[in-house]
């Protein structure tokens, strides 16, 4: 994690407690408040069993989108497939922190990550609910108490903060903080994620912006193929910053879109990076096809292929199988245009290894076996592979699948 | 295995050497000849990079298909993505089994399994064919050398006769062999299978019985969802039976496809049992969606999620997985009119458990959880999932996903 520690956005508070839903005290309850109501917007799941919180936001959002006040998430428990019953627990949670805090009903967005299909101890978190809120606090610890409490299968806090010169004589900041380890793929999958923002955006803008940088970050990556039933991106913009309104289309709206889009960039190769049972961090480039929608399809099903990534995880220069996935893939390609190279990023001695072109014309050459070796067995891999002339591209961020994985998969729920 | 050690079918020889390809004197090269041109059939994966013999064999095919007499297998190499040279060395080394039984030129179909892109050591090959020839026998010893040498990681050989009565008075005999145990997915996924067969066939009665068979068959399963350079399916109809020429749309037509499906199911049932690492059988029902085409992909989906696999591994009763799985298909359904049954057909004292639900209505039933327990930790599992009141349905057989695949498909290659 490479937190600089530049400030939090003004006007927001954070905090997490242990409410009980995990064993043995661990934090499992955040809470981020805005002062001031904030413009919302939000990425939510594609899967058909969206979870309780998701539909809760979903329909809170089209009726609130400009004057949201606080998130909370808890982890433990996923509050999805459980019927009408978790829909109504979903609108306790909410309803809790809005006492709690003394505001208005339905300012308040819900997200949950955990087990699926347990009814949500609610009376748990409406107890906890006034605790929570005299935790909250403006300053680093408060931040990162958050992100603690959101984290299931993680193994460390993901956060990231930015601040931004908005072009135009003013500052903004954003912080983001995540989880996510497991059920990972495009489309928000078992990852939550917040960022907050003092920046000062109309309705139209937040959603704009949120919607490149999710298309851009989050929905590159990919742990398992799993896509969850709870994943949820919220961005809260307060306005705190002061200065003109951001509009789309405009110069400062450019420099938001890019800082956003930076930061959740960040946030989503820190999750694969702390995916479920990872050892490697790998980065698939797919060029040359007819379009970027083929290109994006190859690159998944490279990154989702269980051959591949038990490969990559054995340090084993088994290149066949990466352009063998790219034929299953359903894409059309000229598999004599097939061209592929490696190389590695890792700390130490590799940093200084040439790139390595392992096919060309979709045939191997004869190429320096110790040098791909020493690529494979690196931490960090790049994978480009180029499959004709046209100007389709894309590129996605994957991890190892190891033995680790189905251990903690395996053990998961008992 | 459950070989009868029916008769074989009459007029077919079967040989297995080790020519060198696998290191420490394994069987790795194949030989089923038959006495007369047999009728020819066959179904080829649909990977872009297909395998030098996969277009040897689709080439050969269309000039060629009721004069077939041999195919000779090697394991070891795969020969795939090995450009020209590769398509050169299959002629090679069809040539070779040709030259070797003093056979006409063409009249030979070449199959590869094992590594991918690298070349071919067809000189080795070349130097075994006339042993190989001598190793000719009309025997199960013959036959079973025969599975021996087209082994992978398959931990045993898969073979599986069958005698039938044609309906008509006579008899006819089926005799396939497979291997095949990771890559293994729909399309034909690395596995090759040669079934032999003394009916008296068309050759385009022997297409059509292929080609539902296969879809019944090698077409449901699922070890790892990675589909390979080199599945290949060969029936051989060399008529030795005698009586009338069956062709498509007669009793005896229909007699020689369920016989032809019977047994391909069996195979690519064995093909799952032994998926790399595999410690369970799972068969996946889905129902109740709008056609069979959205319930094959719900049971897909499920067949090949890394985190229904580890958890089905574990012996966890996780079936939220199940469920989320299907939710992220793609498929349009009403979640709350999804049901979820569990049961288990292991062997001993889980063979009397009840079925079990687990979820109605798109909520979780108030079920026993040490039933349920008990039929996640059997060997064999029965999944049903119905996603509604349509008329689509599906069965998918796969396996778990082990600490033991991580293993095997970590240190493959090196």
């Amino acid at each position: 994690m490479s937190d600089q520690h530049s400030s939090l956005p003004l006007g927001f508070r954070y905090g997490g407690v242990a409410s009980g839903i995990k064993p043995d005290g661990q934090l499992d309850l955040a809470l981020i408040l805005s002062e001031t109501p904030a413009v919302a917007a939000a990425a939510f799941t594609r899967n058909r069993f969206a979870a309780a919180p998701v539909e809760y936001d979903r329909d809170l959002l089209t009726r609130n989108n400009d004057h949201i006040r606080a998130v909370v998430i808890n982890s433990g428990n996923a509050n999805a497939i459980t019927g009408p019953e978790g829909l109504a627990r979903a609108r306790r949670m909410a309803r809790a922190v809005e006492q709690a805090l003394a505001l208005p009903e339905g300012s308040t967005l819900v997200m949950s990550t955990g087990v699926i299909g347990v009814p949500l101890p609610i009376q748990r978190i409406e107890a906890a609910a006034p605790r929570l809120a005299r935790a909250l606090r403006a300053d680093w610890a408060g931040f990162e108490a958050a992100a603690r409490a959101v984290m299931t299968t993680d193994t460390y806090p993901k956060t990231r903060t930015l601040e931004v010169d908005d072009g135009q004589g003013g500052r903004f900041r954003l912080a983001g903080l995540c989880k996510g380890a497991g059920m990972i793929h495009p489309n928000m999958a078992t990852m939550l994620a917040v960022i907050t923002t003092d920046a000062r955006l109309t309705p139209e803008a937040a959603r704009q912006a949120l919607t490149g940088a999710v298309d851009a970050s989050f929905n590159r990556i990919s742990v398992d193929g799993d896509t969850s039933t709870n994943d949820t991106v919220v961005l809260l913009a307060n306005g705190a910053a002061g200065g003109p309104l951001i509009e789309p289309g405009t110069d400062a709206f450019d420099a938001f879109a890019d800082a956003l889009t930076g930061l959740s960039v960040h946030l989503a190769q820190e999750i694969v990076r702390d995916g479920e049972g990872a050892t490697k961090f790998v980065t698939i480039h797919v060029s040359g096809l007819a379009n970027d929608r083929d290109a994006h399809r190859v690159a998944e099903t490279i990154a989702t292929s269980p051959l591949v990534k038990t490969a990559i995880y054995g340090g084993d220069a088994n290149w066949g199988r990466i352009l063998a996935a790219a034929g299953r893939s359903g894409v059309l390609f000229d598999t004599t245009e097939a061209a592929l190279w490696i190389t590695s990023r890792g700390p130490g001695k590799s940093d200084y290894l040439p790139k390595l072109q392992l096919v060309a014309n979709g045939m191997p050459l004869d190429y320096d076996e110790a040098l791909a070796a020493m690529h494979f067995a690196d931490v960090e891999l790049v994978i480009e592979l180029s499959l004709g002339r046209g100007p389709g591209r894309a590129t996605m961020w994957t991890c190892d699948l190891s033995h680790e994985y189905v251990t903690i998969n395996g053990e998961y729920r008992t």
